[in-house]
């Protein structure tokens, strides 16, 4: 079985992709705290790897919150912009290079663990907003990383991105054929004891379900 | 003057890199504690940031000495080779996909400051035993680094490495022309009082002072 190292940060997505890719892989899960108020995704992403019965690692990154400035994710100052993910005031929640910085660190450990693959949950609706969400980076970076281990990587290490091409409704389908457990995921960015229900996450997430026909067990505010 | 953001350890060829580049950029400095032995450089990458009156930023990369095995710059239990740096037995020194995470993390910030390049020290002579040092790295590198953050860095971003054809000999030439005090810069990775002389930077140290022909003001234990 191909052995990789999958970024998971407990909300839907990345546990539908931890739960997709166990079944045929020799799965490793990573998650990242970098200082993100929404913490408790980060319980949910170890909740998967005991599910799944594979190795977790929690990366330490709160230097983040300090270092890059602007972002509503990281600053306590700057409020959290309600409204649909993919609308223009969610650029406020870009931490810059922050998904470069996570394959890199996935990377890293990849080489040092003899893997031949990272995987990350990055899907269509993400590409509008986060540019390093998009195929073209992901084929860049995938170039970048065999030419930066060169001798210490396996020479076709790849990047795994099943969801690239799909929308968020069509991992909630996938989810659902995979009979995940969705109230062990977490999406609002607000980080309360429920999903709020008018954060851009919780409005992408409702509607990820309401697109594809399933039922939404998660409990909202509002 | 265009803005950067410069990688320093505080070994010889990063702190005659910030001298060089502060002369005629807006510079900042920032330095990785990845869990080194050799902690004892970066006093000195802070002692160049004062002497050169620029802002120093200290990036807290623990979490590397346990996530990434096998290295002998961050495992206690794999003794530092002896020897030169080229030797094969220096391979042991690589820290897994180390390079890329710092200048992804250097690129972070300089996307948050509006720097329009970021710095590294890297030279001729790291290319044999650390392939992300080499030229068609940094060529790939900032390709995906400019991908990663379309419409939030410089279209023109880059990478400063003015010292990437250069042999280490030359940099402690440059050094010289610019009037650093290279007791104020730290190479050994064995972190003790004073250099040992012996472990592969000590060696490649005395060695640039000796090619360049100019005077080593280091004090090694042998």
């Amino acid at each position: 079985m191909a052995k990789g190292i999958a970024i998971v940060s407990g909300g839907m997505d990345s546990v539908v992709l931890a739960h997709l890719l166990s079944r045929s892989h020799e799965l490793s899960i990573v998650s990242f705290d970098y200082g993100q108020r929404h913490k408790k995704e980060l319980q949910f992403a170890e909740q998967a790897a005991k599910d799944l019965e594979v190795p977790w690692t929690l990366v330490d990154m709160s230097f983040m919150a300090n270092l890059l400035h602007g972002s509503a994710l990281t600053s306590p100052e700057v409020d959290v912009p309600e409204g649909h993910y993919a609308d223009d005031n969610m650029r406020i929640t870009v931490v810059p290079n922050r998904n470069s910085i996570m394959l890199n660190i996935a990377a890293g450990i990849a080489v040092a663990e003899k893997a031949s693959f990272i995987a990350t949950a990055v899907h269509a609706g993400d590409h509008a907003v986060y540019p390093d969400c998009r195929p073209e980076f992901i084929g860049s970076l995938t170039q970048t990383l065999r030419i930066a281990n060169e001798g210490f990587i396996d020479p076709e290490f790849y990047i795994n991105t099943p969801f690239i091409a799909l929308g968020k409704e069509d991992i909630a389908n996938e989810g659902g054929y995979l009979h995940v457990d969705f109230t062990k995921t977490w999406s609002c960015y607000k980080g309360e004891e429920v999903h709020c229900g008018k954060c851009g996450t919780c409005v992408e997430r409702k509607e990820a379900f309401d697109l594809a026909g399933i039922h939404d067990p998660t409990e909202y505010m509002s």
